[in-house]
């Protein structure tokens, strides 16, 4: 690819001078985005790369039902939240139909950072308690108060009323049972510390931890609940039928008190909710305001409503169920024709490779992890990686990825692991 | 209107079945919307309503301009800035170039809130310190953070860590020098409490205060560098032309650390940015990672170019000026016709007129100003109140209003006044 860097090399330069020092790009030598179709994005120099990793434009990238519902709302009206709009209050019903009859009510936020945010502040305000327990790799967005519970943003840097815990070994038969006791442990030093438990927020696919497939989190939930503490689902990962089910929750045997939504609710238009009980929210508003100015405009709603009416017909799970059913086998297959052990973990088509298995170091499935990025790039299929130290490979594409790309995506992989079990054998001729 | 209020009140029945209790809408009966174009809000029942509220829509409510970009860049891409996109670049180089040299980097994020919480961990990490002042009845934002610095908002629940200041009276004519001596106090006691000064966040329009129009602050600003802050420009409501300049911090004789940028800055699209040194970013960068999935995405990107191209041809800027005169002169000819006593400040077309002058109590303005809000909404003119008890009428009109518009405004001003004059008579016969 050096011959054809040139474009991307001076877009970085530019970017560097421009862009504050906050910024990290994927791969390398960075991705310039052209044009985007799909789950096909093309780059500067008209290269096509399969889409295996974004899972903000859950209806494929540059959508022609939601650009064509966006700019129809354009041209119509987007004024904010403290007008009424008849559009706005139906999305907002129709989309709480879609969840248990618990969830009475929404607020609109921009994006899941403000959604964990206001979900924290509601979940103190409803018990009077400000101690959070997170997992020990937890992400929940980039606002201070979000980041500070955090710990794979700002490490051991966690707030004071934090309770990082460590989570049970993925496959462990109890890992709802230990996993309440590590609550309970954790509730109980939060509540030394003078936080007493508030919220344990959790990710329903517990994607930066590593992608893993808890089945039941129901001893969990009651030792959440019986040391004071609400249950914050954050869904902006898996909510949106990811999983294979409409929210991630759903296949957890429990009823969370409050779900944030965020990511591919709106297909790539800034928009993210809370949604909980009513009365957690009136008594938050009887106190205090909050006003969003851009949240829960006609604009992003427009988008949303495409998005929800996917997921009400059913299309986005049964491809989250059909798909991964299919990429996993897939997977197994070019894992099991290969020398490299690696465990496929998956809920729906949030797909997890991870290369911590069959004895190897941490720090050997880390490399292993970057460099199968990288091939993968190379061969023009992007992914990325997560978990604790980052051995695991993150696939999440586009719920309208074919089963051809998805064969596509198995066979690349398959060349990539290949190919890197023949280079390590001739460097270890 | 009672017989028109039909749809008004369905929409609002349904919207607080939804809507969490945190909601509140404008008007004692709430407009709306049906479709909006320029300055012009139509309701569900047809009823025109001259829009001289928002200034998100800064080039007017469905821009034609802002469709077409938006609707092309849907169909382009919209990718995140994990990858590069040549327009996004391209956009903040144009952005910074509006700014004086010393600010070389911006990093975008969705909205105002998330702006500002930003800036205030950029500031803290950079200097070393959290202490922040604020002014009395400060306006910054929702997430935890930055609620925790608005008053205005969460009353006397501020953090240990903020100092709100009493301003001086808007005329004195050294408020420069009285605002010094009020920061220096301010910094004494968060460096008493444990928390010295890092930062003073003002908008630079003062809007929530009452829209006041100080002149210079550069003693000020010499103050709170003294001190060792920070000084935040606010400039969510004051950027992009309102005041009569490209940015609200020009007529204050000083050149701020970091500015934040919001409302305005998409004509609605969810975009904000915080601008600074570039090793404010690259500090901050060197420890912490910041991502924001939707900030700097190409379709919000889009509609803020349009917005930028206005600001670089100088006509948000003009109009600012001259209409902001024009309005004015109008108001206070209204005013001196009428028996009503009332204050016209102005930044530009950002404008109060406050009605707590002439020996009438606050009590009495208060009223007087929900009156005129109520009155002017009879007479299809949409405005707000602001001000530490909200004596004052805010006015911050699209800034495409033509002077046809603001002569209707004027003279719906007057008219307001001139029938509540009449109808106090009445009573009082």
């Amino acid at each position: 690819m050096a011959d054809e860097a040139a474009p991307a090399i001076a877009v970085a330069k530019d970017r560097s001078r421009v862009l504050g020092g906050t910024y990290r790009t994927f791969y390398s030598e960075p991705l310039t985005v052209a044009s985007a179709r799909g789950c096909t994005i093309t780059d500067a120099n008209g290269e096509d790369y399969l889409d295996a990793y974004n899972n903000v434009p859950v209806l494929g990238h540059s959508s022609p039902a939601v650009r064509s519902a966006v700019s129809a709302e354009l041209g119509r009206a987007n004024s904010h939240t403290r007008y009424l709009d008849a559009r706005v209050i139906d999305y907002a019903r129709r989309l709480i139909d879609r969840f248990p009859a618990h969830f009475e009510s929404v607020v609109f936020a921009c994006s899941g950072s403000e959604a964990n945010d206001l979900a924290l502040r509601l979940a103190a305000h409803a018990t009077g308690r400000d101690g959070v327990i997170v997992t020990r790799h937890a992400y929940h967005g980039t606002t201070s108060a979000v980041a500070a519970i955090s710990p794979s943003l700002v490490g051991t840097e966690v707030g004071e009323h934090v309770e990082p815990i460590d989570l049970p070994a993925w496959d462990a038969a109890d890992f709802d049972d230990l996993l309440a006791e590590a609550i309970a442990g954790a509730a109980r030093r939060l509540e030394v510390r003078g936080h007493p438990l508030g919220a344990f927020i959790l990710d329903s696919t517990v994607t930066s931890d590593g992608i893993l497939e808890p089945r039941s989190l129901a001893a969990t939930a009651g030792a959440v609940r019986s040391h004071g503490g609400l249950w914050i689902a954050d869904e902006v990962q898996s909510g949106f039928g990811r999983t294979g089910a409409d929210w991630g929750f759903q296949r957890l045997d429990l009823i969370p008190d409050l779900v944030t939504l965020g990511k591919p609710m709106g297909n790539g238009l800034p928009i993210s909710a809370v949604l909980g009980p009513r009365e957690i929210f009136d008594d938050f508003g009887a106190e205090q305001r909050y006003f969003n100015t851009f949240a829960g405009t006609a604009v992003p709603v427009a988008a949303a409503e495409v998005v929800l009416t996917a997921l009400e017909s059913g299309d986005l799970v049964a491809r989250a169920q059909e798909g991964g059913r299919l990429l996993e086998n897939l997977l197994i297959d070019a894992i099991e024709s290969s020398a490299t052990p690696a465990l496929v973990r998956r809920n729906g088509l949030m797909v997890g490779i991870d290369f911590e298995t069959g004895g190897i170091t941490t720090e050997s499935a880390v490399e292993r992890a970057k460099e199968m990025v990288e091939r993968l790039y190379a061969e023009r299929i992007l992914v990325s990686t997560t978990g604790r130290a980052g051995t695991v490979l993150k696939i999440r594409p586009p719920l309208v990825i074919t089963d051809d790309e998805l064969r596509e995506l198995a066979s690349g992989f398959a060349r990539v692991l290949a190919r890197g079990e023949a280079e390590a054998a001739h460097a270890g001729e």
